[in-house]
C-alpha cells in the first residue's frame, strides 16, 4: 500500500493507470520513462526547429539527386545519338543542336506557361523578400514543378547553353521551407511569426547552395552574404545545422549509389601538398585577382547593358512577350551552333561537360610544359583520362583556345542569361574564372619553367592552383562575395592555397565593389525591384541629415473626432492600406494606425440613415473597428544614418514621425532612398 | 596661345605654375596626374579606411611573431638548464619547477601592478564593449606593455601551466584599433564616429585570433560569433581584409626566417585523401561529438563554481587581494611539480611543447596499433621525429595516459584559469578535445583493426581525424561557436574531414548550449559584467509581452516650467545622468534630454540673488543649457521581442517610453533583464 502512494505521489498527480501498476518494475519503468521524458524535453528545447530544418535538408538532397541523376541520362542518351548517328556532317550537326533547342524551349514554354516566376535564378526576388518585400506568390509551392521540370531540362542541354543550378535551387529551398512554415503553422494552430520565418528562409537558402555543391560551410555564408544585409549570430546554427543534413544525404546518396567510395568533395584536386606555391607568386595571385576584378565589371557591365536592351528594343521585347519559346528557341539554336564540336566548337572544348570542364581547369599539370616538345593528336572520342586535350589545339596551342573560349563565352553567358527559362548564373561565372585563372596560370609556368627549387627538389608552377583563384575571384567579384573562397576549397577538397586565393577574392571584390552593382543588385535594378541602397562608404554627412530634412510631409490623419462624411471622403478619395489615427483634429496626438479595410468594412456596416455630421470616427471606433498602437516612431531629428540602419535592421516598410506627439510625417523606402541618393548627387541649389 | 588658353581652361579653374606651362609633353602630363587623381580616388571610395585596417593586421603580425620568437628562446633556454644541470633528481626538479613558477608570478606581478585589466582573456569584457557598454580605460593604450609583457611570460612557461595566447591577442588588437582610431580622428579633426568605431574592433578582433593562427577565414568567423551578437554584412570584408593582412605577414615572416619552405598552414597534417573515413565512421564521429558536448558542460560547470569558490573563499580572496604573485606562484608551484617528466608528467607526456601536443595528437597513424606487437622504450630524450612515444606507456599503453591526461588536465586547467595573470583559454582547450578526440579514435581502431576495405586496398581508421574532430567539437562547445571546424582545417591544411568534423561539432554545440551558458558568458556572469540576455528558443510569450508590463514607471522628469529651486533639489537629490524634459508638468509632453553635468553648470552660473519662485527651467535653457532631441522612442503596447531586438541591433542602453506623445516611463537593461528571466521562470502571483 504505501508502494501505491508513493507512486501516486512520484506521478505528481497525474493519474496512474493499473496496467501500469501491476507491470513489472514499477520504478525503473518511471525512472526510464522520466529520463525520456527528460531527453525529449532537452531535445526540443534548444531546437524546437531541427526536425523542420532536417526534414528541409534532407528532401532537397533527395531533389538535387534525383536531378542529377536524370539529367545524367539525358545526357548520356545525347552523347550516344550524337556518336552512333553516322558521320554525315548535317546530321551530327541536327543531333548536336535539335537536343538543346527542344529542351530550351520545352522549358521555357512549360515554366512560364505554369507561372512568370520560374524564369532566371530567384536570388534577386528572394532578395527583396528578405528585406521586408511582399512579393506575392512568388513563394507559392504551385511553382515548384515549374521550376524542377523547367530547371532539369535546361541542365540537360549541358554545356551547350551553359547554365547552372544554384540560384534555382536557392528559390525551391525556400519555397518548400515557407510550405512547410505554413503546414506546421497550420498543424499546431500558432500564430505566425514574421521574424522566425525569415530565419528559417535563410536557412533554407543555406541549404540550396549547401545540397548543390556539397558544402555547408560555404553554403551558409554564401546566402547570408548574397541574401541578407544583417544576421544574428543566435540563427546561425540554424543554416549550418540544415546545410550540413543537407550536404550529407546529398553525398551520401552518392555512395549508395556506388559513384564513390565514402563522402568526398564534388571536383577533387589533386595538388601538391609540400610546396603548392612559391613566395613570389602571391603577387601573381593578386594581380590575377585584379585582372578578374577588372573582367567583373566589364561583365557586369555588358550584361546589365544587354538586358536593358533586350527589355527595350521593340522586336525583342515583342517576341518575348507574345513568344517566349521561340526566343528561347532561336537563342538555343545560336548557342548549340557555335558549339558543335567539329565546327567553332572544337576551339571551346564544347565536348566537355561543365562538371568535366572544371575537372579539366583544375588538373595540377601544366599543359604548357606537356606539349612544348610533343603535341597529342586530338581524339575523336572524348579521352575521360585526359580530359585536358579537349583544350589543345596543334595549331593555336592552348593558349589560343583559353582565350577564344573567354571571348566567346563572354558574350555566349550575356546571351544565355536573357533566355527566359530556370537557370542559375553561378556555376558559367565559376568556369569563366577558372578559365582566366587557367591562362595565366599557363602563362606563368611557361614563363618560369624552371618553377619553385625548393629543399634541392624543382617543382614546376602548378596552373591548377591559378584556375581556382580565377575561380574564385571572379565569381565572387560578380557576385560581391568573399565566402567563393571557401567555396573554392570545400569544392575541390583542399584548402592548400587558402592565403593566395583569399588575397585574390579580396582584390577582385575591391575592383568590382567600387564600379558595379553585384549581379543580383544589377538585376533588382533592371527588373525594377524594390530595393533600399546602402550607405556608400559610411559617409559622415549621414549623420548630418536628419529625418526632418526628407520625411513625406503630406501625411493624411483621420481624427477621432473626425465626421464620418470626412472619413468616407478620405477613404475614397485615397488609396493608402493605413491611415494614421490621431487624438482630435487640433492636438494631432498620434494614436495609431488603422486600416483602410476595416474601416471601409465599418462604415458599410453603418445603418444608411445617419444624419450628417453626427457620427464621428469615434462612434465607429467604439464600435469594434480595430486600431493598431504604434509601437516605433522616428522623430524629426533622428539622423538620416539611424533610420536607414532601423529600416535595414528590422525589415520596416514605413514609420511614422512624431514632433511632441503630433504626427508631422512618415518615413518609408522611397524617402529614404530619395535621401541617399541625394548624399551621393546633392540636388541642384534652388 | 591657344595652347595656354587651353591649358587655364583645362585645369578648370587651378592656377598653372610657370614650371607646369614649360615642361615638356603638358598635355599627357596632364593626363597621366589626371588618370593618378582618379585611382586614388577610386582607391579610397571602397574602403577609406583600408590603410588603417592594413596597418593593424601588419602591426599585429610582428608582435605575435616577435613574442613566439622570444618565447621560442625562453624555452630553449630552460630546455637547455634542465638538460645540463646533471643527474640530481633534486635539481632536475628545481630546474623544471623554478622557471615556470618565476615567469607566472612576475607576469602577475607586473602586469598587475601596471593595470587591473590585464588578467585573463579579454574577451568576456569585449563582448561587452562591443553590446554597448562603456568600460573606462579598458581599451586605454597604457595596458598594452603590461598585456605583452605578462603574456610572453605567461607563454614561456609552455605546456607547464598550459595557457594559450587567443584571447590576449584580441584584447591587444582591439586596443591598438582603438589607439589608431583616437590618432585618426585627432589628425583628420574628424568627429568621433560611434558605429565606425565599432566595425573597426569587430575586424581588430579578427586579426587577433588570425595573426595567432595564422587563419583568417575562422578568425573572421569565430570573432562574429563569439563577440556580437548581430553583424552587418557591408563590414563583413574589413575584417577579411585585416585578417588577411595579418596572417599574411606572420606566415611571411616564418618564411623570411626560413622557418619554412613556403607559406604553409601552421599543424600541418598528413591524413590520408583518398579515403580518409568509411561511412560507417560517420556515426562515431557524431558520438565524439555528443561526448565532447557532455565534457564541455561538465567543464563549463566545474569551472565556473570553481571560480565562484576562488571569489568568495575568505582565505583565498584575501590571498588574491592582497598578494596576487604569491597566489600566482603557488599555483604554479602545483602545476609545475605534477608536470615533472620524471614524475607524473612521464604520464602526462609533458616534455612536449604545446605546439608539440597538437603535432603528434594530429599524427595519422594509429599508436594503438603499431604497439600492438611491439613497444618503444621510452626516450631518455624527445624524439622529434616520434614525438608520440611520449604518449606511451609499456603498461599504461597509450590508453591509460591519454586517459589519465585527461582526467589530471581537466582541474589542472580549471586551476590554471584561476591564475591572475594575461593568458589565453582557448588553445588548452582545443588540445584537451584532441585528446579526448584521439582516445575515441584509438579504441575504434584498436576494434576495428581490418580498417576500411575500399577498391581492394585496406586502410586502418586514421585516430588523427578524431583528434582533429574531438579538438573542433570541445573548443566549440565551450565557446559556443561552429567556426572551429574551420579553424580546424586551416590550422592543418586539410579540409577532407570537412562533412564528419562539422558533424561533431554541431552535435557537442546541440549539448552544450541546451545546458551551459559558453565560457565567455560564464565569465561574464561570475565578474557581474553588465549583459543583456537572449531570448532563448524564440519563446511565442515574448510577443505578447509589452512594454507597458515592465517598463520603469517611476521616472524623473523636468518640465519647462519647473521653478529652479525644484530643479536644484531634483539635481542635488538624484544622480541620473539624464533627465527627460518635458513640455509642461501638466502635458509632460516629452521634448528631449538635458544632462545632469550641463544642467548643474548653468545652475551654478546662475545669479545667487533669484527671486523663488521666479525663474524656471525655461530661462536656463534659453541661457544655453544644451539639450539633447529624443530620436527613437518606444511605446507601451511595443513588445518585449521587439524592444529586445532595437536593444540588441542598435547597441542601445536606454530608451524613453511615450504615450500620446506624453512620456510616461523608460526601458533600459535592468528592466529587459527583468522581463526575460521572468520569461522562464515567471514570478509568484501576488
Amino acid at each position: 500500500m504505501e508502494e501505491l502512494v508513493g507512486l501516486r505521489e512520484g506521478s505528481s498527480g497525474s493519474p496512474v493507470s493499473l496496467r501500469e501498476l501491476w507491470g513489472p518494475y514499477p520504478r525503473v519503468r518511471r525512472g526510464v520513462r522520466g529520463g525520456l521524458e527528460w531527453l525529449k524535453q532537452k531535445l526540443f528545447c534548444v531546437g524546437e526547429d531541427w526536425y523542420f530544418l532536417m526534414t528541409l535538408g534532407v528532401l532537397m538532397a533527395l531533389i538535387s539527386y534525383t536531378m542529377n541523376f536524370t539529367i545524367g541520362r539525358v545526357v548520356r542518351a545525347h552523347k550516344w545519338l550524337y556518336r552512333e548517328i553516322g558521320d554525315s556532317h548535317l546530321l551530327r550537326y541536327l543531333s548536336w543542336t535539335v537536343y538543346p533547342v527542344a529542351l530550351v524551349s520545352f522549358s521555357s514554354g512549360f515554366s512560364q506557361s505554369i507561372t512568370p516566376f520560374s524564369g532566371g535564378s530567384g536570388i534577386p526576388e528572394l532578395k527583396t523578400i528578405l528585406s521586408g518585400v511582399v512579393l506575392e506568390d512568388y513563394l507559392d509551392i504551385k511553382n515548384f514543378g515549374a521550376k524542377v521540370a523547367g530547371l532539369t531540362c535546361t541542365l540537360a542541354t549541358g554545356s551547350t547553353i551553359f547554365l547552372g543550378k544554384v540560384g534555382p535551387f536557392v528559390h525551391l529551398s525556400v519555397m518548400i521551407a515557407a510550405y512547410l512554415g505554413r503546414v506546421h503553422t497550420k498543424a499546431t494552430g500558432e500564430s505566425e511569426n514574421k521574424s522566425k520565418q525569415n530565419e528559417m528562409l535563410v536557412a533554407a537558402a543555406a541549404v540550396g547552395v549547401a545540397t548543390v555543391f556539397a558544402a555547408p560551410f560555404s553554403g551558409v555564408l554564401f546566402s547570408i552574404e548574397v541574401m541578407s544585409s544583417h544576421f544574428s549570430v543566435w540563427d546561425y546554427w540554424r543554416g549550418f545545422f540544415a546545410a550540413t543534413c543537407g550536404a550529407f544525404m546529398f553525398r551520401l546518396l552518392a555512395v549508395f549509389n556506388s559513384e564513390q567510395e565514402t563522402i568526398t568533395s564534388l571536383y577533387k584536386t589533386s595538388f601538391r601538398v609540400d610546396v603548392p606555391f612559391d613566395l613570389p607568386e602571391i603577387f601573381f595571385f593578386v594581380a590575377l585577382g585584379a585582372i578578374c576584378g577588372i573582367l567583373s565589371c566589364a561583365y557586369l557591365f555588358c550584361q546589365r547593358t544587354f538586358l536593358g536592351f533586350v527589355k527595350t528594343n521593340r522586336v525583342i521585347s515583342k517576341l518575348l512577350a507574345t513568344s517566349k519559346p521561340l526566343y528561347s528557341a532561336l537563342a538555343a539554336l545560336v548557342l548549340a551552333s557555335i558549339t558543335y564540336p567539329p565546327g567553332v566548337g572544337r576551339f571551346l572544348a564544347s565536348r566537355l561537360s561543365m562538371k568535366e570542364h572544371l575537372d579539366s581547369l583544375f588538373d595540377n599539370h601544366s599543359w604548357a610544359l606537356m606539349t612544348r616538345n610533343s603535341s597529342p593528336p586530338w581524339p575523336e572520342e572524348l579521352d575521360p583520362q585526359n580530359l585536358w586535350f579537349e583544350w589543345y589545339h596543334p595549331q593555336f596551342t592552348i593558349f589560343g583556345t583559353l582565350a577564344f573560349f573567354l571571348v566567346m563565352k563572354f558574350w555566349m553567358l550575356i546571351l544565355a542569361t536573357t533566355i527566359p527559362i530556370p537557370a542559375g548564373y553561378f556555376m558559367p561565372i565559376f568556369i569563366f574564372g577558372a578559365a582566366i585563372g587557367r591562362l595565366i596560370g599557363e602563362a606563368l609556368a611557361l614563363a618560369f619553367p624552371e618553377g619553385i627549387v625548393a629543399g634541392g627538389v624543382t617543382n614546376p608552377i602548378m596552373p591548377g592552383g591559378y584556375a581556382l583563384a580565377g575561380a574564385a575571384a571572379f565569381s565572387g567579384a560578380v557576385t560581391h562575395t568573399i565566402s567563393t573562397a571557401l567555396l573554392a576549397f570545400e569544392l575541390t577538397g583542399q584548402i592548400v592555397h587558402a592565403l593566395p586565393v583569399l588575397m585574390a577574392v579580396l582584390a577582385a571584390n575591391a575592383v568590382a565593389q567600387s564600379c558595379q552593382p553585384s549581379f543580383y543588385d544589377g538585376t533588382i535594378i533592371v527588373k525594377k525591384l524594390p530595393y533600399l541602397p546602402w550607405i556608400r562608404g559610411r559617409k559622415i554627412s549621414s549623420q548630418r541629415v536628419i529625418v526632418g530634412h526628407f520625411m513625406n510631409c503630406t501625411i493624411t490623419t483621420l481624427a477621432k473626432d473626425t465626421p464620418l462624411e470626412e472619413v468616407a471622403r478620405v477613404v475614397t478619395s485615397t488609396d493608402l492600406a493605413k491611415y494614421f489615427l490621431v487624438e482630435s483634429t487640433e492636438s494631432q496626438i498620434l494614436v495609431g494606425t488603422v486600416g483602410r479595410a476595416h474601416l471601409v468594412q465599418a462604415l458599410q456596416a453603418e445603418p444608411p440613415s445617419w444624419a450628417p455630421g453626427h457620427r464621428r470616427l469615434r462612434d465607429l471606433l467604439a464600435g469594434g473597428c480595430p486600431t493598431e498602437p504604434v509601437t516605433l516612431q522616428l522623430s524629426p531629428e533622428t539622423s538620416l544614418h539611424q533610420a536607414h540602419n532601423l529600416f535595414e535592421l528590422l525589415k520596416l516598410q514605413s514609420l511614422p514621425v512624431t514632433s511632441l506627439g503630433r504626427a508631422v510625417g512618415s518615413v518609408s523606402w522611397v524617402e529614404l532612398k530619395k535621401a541617399i541618393s541625394n548624399l551621393t548627387n546633392p540636388p541642384a541649389p534652388k
